[in-house]
């Protein structure tokens, strides 16, 4: 069974640079590209979906390699447009130890941040779509970025798809005069099934739980609240990291509907390889998990694992299988082995 | 005190991805040379043994190159024969935290797989020698290899050497139509010194332990077991690994002969740069300190003390010299430090 | 507010394997340039202070490559001498697991070891310096550099600047006729701030502690013991390593001066990126915290902290921010993540 | 105005040692991919055609990232089929100045030279296609690929495309027991546009020119008797190309039809980056120049100019995009130039 | 003899692509800083000279890099201002053979860009400076760029100190409503010392030679309506590029002033490494020849010499010494043999 | 047929920049191994000669891979000797187009110049050897290398080998108070075989020819003059070479003995990748050629191919095979072609 789903976002190119070379002693960065909603597309076709991805790409040879790229993991991208602009960017240096990641940004001005409301053909691109899937960075990029979201999601009750939003606050962003608890319940209102982090919800939709902030009551009152708060919500799913350092985690998530609130199992990451579009392989998870008729304890143990395999990979985009995601699920003795 | 050993199998070109690169994201791919036998020549020669390599190699420049890195650590080349034909492949990512390593064999119709029986002059590549080690991987490539196998250990008989197998199951190997229940154990039947992991023993001689197949009983009882079906057998060794993570082991081994039955001490390896040949290390260990008459215990604990530090070596081949072995095995403060 | 440091040693390249390879295994060598006291100025330029390093590079262009990084790394470089000679060497394989990094130095007959006692002119270098710091190591080149270094001394006292050394005990150097017991002590005498390991202390000084040798007891008395022998000290420092694997370490210090005694906070690193340099890291951290009159505790943290953010960091030279180490003291729950 | 082309063929690995590395310095292969009729598709996408390419890949990762790459450029890969079995591979050393490039080929077996005549479905491959093209290399893999070219080529007839086909003389291939000479003919009496080079008639077709074989009237003769004996070929275009060393060339074709025969202009090649798939990116010129109406000076100056450019391009894919193409057959003085 | 020079404008980094890799095969690129004045600052400061750089960089790691690039190469960057903001990139593919290598700049809205008039402490950078250098590209970059370049060049004036002006006219910036005819005759007026190329001098000065723009006379008849036109100007130096192939040209320049026109030798390059930042090479080695007094001709052939020696050398700074410079204008034989 | 021959001399690391990089830009060095001897030995075990070197190396990890080079080309290394000390370096910097390449030599106390005459078994050596092969950069090192030679070329003698210099001056050398024509004088008069270029005779020799240096004419009375002066001497060899730019080389070579005199073919070389090294391929193909009894033309035509032929490989060793060689002796038409 397959479903279409269309996922619309900024896509960027990252700049990392090498090992853990700090900037200051950066010769060469390596180009990868990414961003929220093509990372959760790139999941979704690995996943043997068909994964449409919508965004507007500058007309140079930065923005043919981004569509380049999509396509090599299977994405449509016949609805992308092309406008004269510039690609966002993001600068990294990975963490380690006690060090810190750094990222600095260089995504203002960028052709899709200056996209203008209208300029998308949402009845086309929403044709056959099953679900729809866009996050909280690009109602953070500005005004028209989410007015255009806006669209895209009455687009998509129109087209009857579900919708999902992932919250994703990022501190960085969110400097067009708009705060995110003034933007985003508008979007939630909107939602059938809701993605965020602990303090997504306290950010962007002003919602805490009781008690220790770690303790699992904490995050059971908290998915109450949200429920109750937005009862057009269907389901709402919490990822939980616990950072040890800056190559260790230990992961997992917590899903409530209207027939309960469960965890997931726990995993612990030791030698993370790449932190970054780890959310988005929960999503993408998440969105097949849901949108293939798992039961909900399994669509959320698939997210986890397809987070806890995407640390493992390089680049903002996941390549794990649904046999790879499945087998960790079963807690198969391979796990780490080489098989020969 | 050395000693001249022959060993004799396939030797291939391993193709790994850069780093944790998945074989969706290489762009090339580190060469290295390597082969259960040939990773044992090399540690032999390290350890200042007169060791022989015996295999066939294609008449192209890899098989050439294979032969130059024989040669530049110090193993005897001179049995060698060249054949039209090609080398074997195998295309390798490394695994890392919950994703587990990966191998792609592309190893049939290799120069080594179609060499008949007879093909070598087996009087010739004997001489002098005092040890000849071969493993269950040759019999897994085919009717001809396993003859080829016979072939050698009847010459080693005949010359009055000492002959081990390590019997390193293969399960992506093991299709031409014969199974390695029906064939090791008449290799076994010649061996003198016994190299095993604990599932080796069951799906090639069918033998198992008692109770938890993690505990130490069942390593005791599986010896005691082997010692009685083979009662040829000297010496049996089997290697214990627990896999914890794709880079994080804990290696230990036990050795029964008529003497009696002891395990070596564990080693915890939390950032494992390279699982491959770590079991070859632990032959060439084992065959170095049975050879040079140490104690079975010291022996056991050099060819522990081998394998784990193969484990921080890239490629197939250990690097390990004796002295650098018997730091560990005494445990020395300076295992890890920089010396300046 | 800010202090000029002036520092004076040999300056190095390192030629590093890359990765984890071995030397039998290296096709190319990563070159970095340092030395303790190298490392040192760079820290203090990163903190903001005006930071002199004072040297002898060779008339070639590796020796104009090594004052470059100094440059900029902001140091400045305007005292240092340029004579006919080479450039101090060393080559370096880095350790994992069990395996222990190795180090070849090649740094006899260097244009720093040399040079004649009155060759520099040190009353211009040390004008308006209000702290001169070098190290144990430098009079471990020969008996030239051991009265250089006295004469840095003697000049430094006679401008009014505080005197550190840093004890750093090198056994594979000490090879020209004079022990470091017959040199220190005269060195000790004319030092206000003392800095050094444990086992510096027992080989270059004949001072031990009482008790088990990694009790805190231990540390306490053998710090007493240094100032009742050295009344001139006003502080002493001794850093405290424990080492569990070549990349796993927990690091800690301590301070003694007339008020008392204290331990710092302790940090455990499980990848340390480069393990050279971290002594540096905290004599820089030390020397800006006392000379900028941080509490004695928090000089100390201060210390510690840029320590343990040195192991994340590849090359001799530390990279840290007074922020980023002040992050690091304050536990931020920032530590380790991506900012973003 | 664009066209659908479809072409057929094997697609391999190609593993090439760094720069101008031998097979025995290498520690390393560049892997890309490619393939006579792959390389003709990328082309064709790249100046915007629906550009489909029918092979059979292996069913494992690097069948996988073979399709991955097609589909970044843009080529239709949804006819593809996918078996067990093994990707044909090709390692490669670049030559330089006097000493000239090798190729070890390592193809037999493979998934493509064991695929069966009947087990592609061709109709609906060849739906809505206008063009359909493949190489002498496919006949001379193996009598089933022969056999299955030919079924492709009565496919192409019945959809009414017009049929093209690129000599692509291989001496080390055509082992199996059949001459090039008693297959081709029979393919290219199905043939309407004829690609070859001067060794490739004489060599596949047995037909040569009069005179001086470098010689204009050489190539006049030749393209004559080829239209003479195979009346049903509308366009012969034949490539010439002048070795001076293994970087330098220079490069030209002719081309003869019914309305006569002409010579395109010379391109001297001075720093020849990749020498492989410049014949792919003349065929592709050539097939796009006809297809779209070009005149046939303007479609042979066009797949000259595609040719050339090829030569600047690492890897078997041209990257030539139509504006490039043109500028360089305008003699724009831009050629060579940074354009800023 | 030495010369103090103040050089201001726009400080980037420069992301190219490996080797001859394009845009669409790239995987990471290599990072370089640059600009037309810090490239003329470098260059300098590698003859000795004080020199020093004026410009804003943002108040990120990126342009903390960029300013220790200067500080290696020993320019003075003291005067430098930072501000929050992005910093100015561009994106490079080089060409080869035919292939035009290609620029993708991302420069707008970057911190130098929106720095306001009156923003620099003008008469602190100018102190003691005996030259002052810009270039046409600043007041490209936007009408605040131009006129603080305008301040620049009265403050030069007030100073007593020689201003020369690059016109390096670049056709994909003066996007912003102004002409550079519009604009460039007002710096010319206020100009001492004009370097341009032939095409700069008629896009931005309106002024062409006569005859075929490649002869002699041409370039005779061209300097002398620039000094009729502008009697301010003391000399006046066009370069001269023949292109032959994106790594072949043959350079030369010319020189007129009051005393007479004189052309360079020629130099033939044909294996270019980079030709980014050989204007640049040419400026720095006219204003070290004039400013250091030697001959009007002698002056030419280093400046030509420079920019010859630039061609090979990666990146946009040239690190050519005086001797290299002097040995390439003797036609020492040494030219391109390694010396040993 | 073969022949055993005993090379004796220094074996270096080079440290080389990587590509065209300058010191000041480099971030790694490429490392190889090389020196005069060994690369003749290298090349001549190519040739399928029994090649034996002789030297003396560190007893170190770099001294080791000295050795293991040496072995993986199939030299014989059991005559090396292993000492305490340092192995003798070089660092480079590849030139390009008019800027030439620089050595920094750092070889000065290394263990080979330090080795005491008396300290080799030469007679061991010498065994079954055919040919003692030397060159004029061991006596430069040192009054004990020159001994060293001398007492090898007393041996070869006894030993009926024969014996061949090549001059190789190198005026970098030579610094221990002793002139080359103080010294090798007396080693010309022990040899049969005399390689040099023109300027060796010149400096080392004191022997010039009449007129024009380039002259065809020169060099017939160069070496007329140096079989007058040296008697003993049966071949005299030179080696010519046109530099016209630090990639481009036209070489030639010419050959007096006793039955006439005659020039090789010339070799234009447009893309030199190093230039190391190819004089010892001279030198091997000319050994190999006279000591396997080619005629004199056929000997000298082998040598300047095999020079040829190693400007195309980095690194100091030759990697061509016979065929290779015998291939452009003939000019065959696949020369620079890949062939497949």
């Amino acid at each position: 069974m397959t479903i279409r789903v269309l996922t619309f976002g900024e896509m960027m190119m990252r700049l990392k640079t090498q090992g853990f070379e700090r900037f200051s002693q950066a010769r060469s960065f390596e180009a990868d590209f990414g961003g929220a909603e093509a990372n959760v597309a790139v999941a979704l076709a690995r996943f043997g979906c068909e994964s449409v991805f919508l965004t507007v790409l500058p007309n140079n040879p930065l923005g043919d390699k981004a569509r380049g790229e999509l396509r090599s993991r299977g994405v449509h991208t016949e609805h992308i447009i092309v406008r004269d602009g510039r690609l966002g960017l993001y600068f990294m240096e990975a963490g380690v130890n006690q060090r810190a990641g750094q990222v600095v940004y260089d995504r203002e001005n960028s052709v899709f941040s200056t996209l203008m409301p209208g300029a998308l053909s949402w009845q086309a691109s929403m044709k056959s779509v099953d679900w729809f899937h866009l996050s909280g960075i690009t109602p953070a990029v500005g005004q028209n970025s989410a007015d255009l979201s806006l669209e895209g999601m009455q687009a998509a009750k129109n087209a009857g798809a579900t919708v999902s939003i992932d919250l994703n606050y990022r501190s960085k962003l969110w400097n067009y005069g708009r705060s995110p608890q003034a933007i985003l319940p508008d979007f939630v209102r909107r939602t059938d099934v809701l993605i965020a982090g602990r303090d997504d919800c306290q950010h962007m939709l002003d919602i805490t739980g009781d008690g220790d902030p770690d303790s699992d009551a904490y995050f059971s009152t908290l998915t109450q609240r949200v429920m109750e708060q937005y009862p057009n919500i269907q389901q709402v799913a919490v990822t939980i990291r616990q950072t040890l350092a800056a190559q260790n985690y230990v992961v997992r998530a917590c899903l409530r509907d209207a027939s309960g609130f469960r965890f997931s199992k726990s995993y612990a990451i030791n030698h993370a390889v790449d932190r970054v579009g780890t959310g988005d392989a929960f999503a993408a998870g998440l969105i097949f998990g849901l949108g293939t008729q798992m039961t909900k304890r399994e669509a959320l143990e698939f997210a986890v694992a397809a987070n806890c395999l995407k640390h493992s990979v390089s680049g903002d985009f996941s390549d794990a299988s649904i046999v790879e995601i499945q087998q960790l699920m079963k807690g198969s003795v391979a796990a780490g082995r080489v098989v020969r």
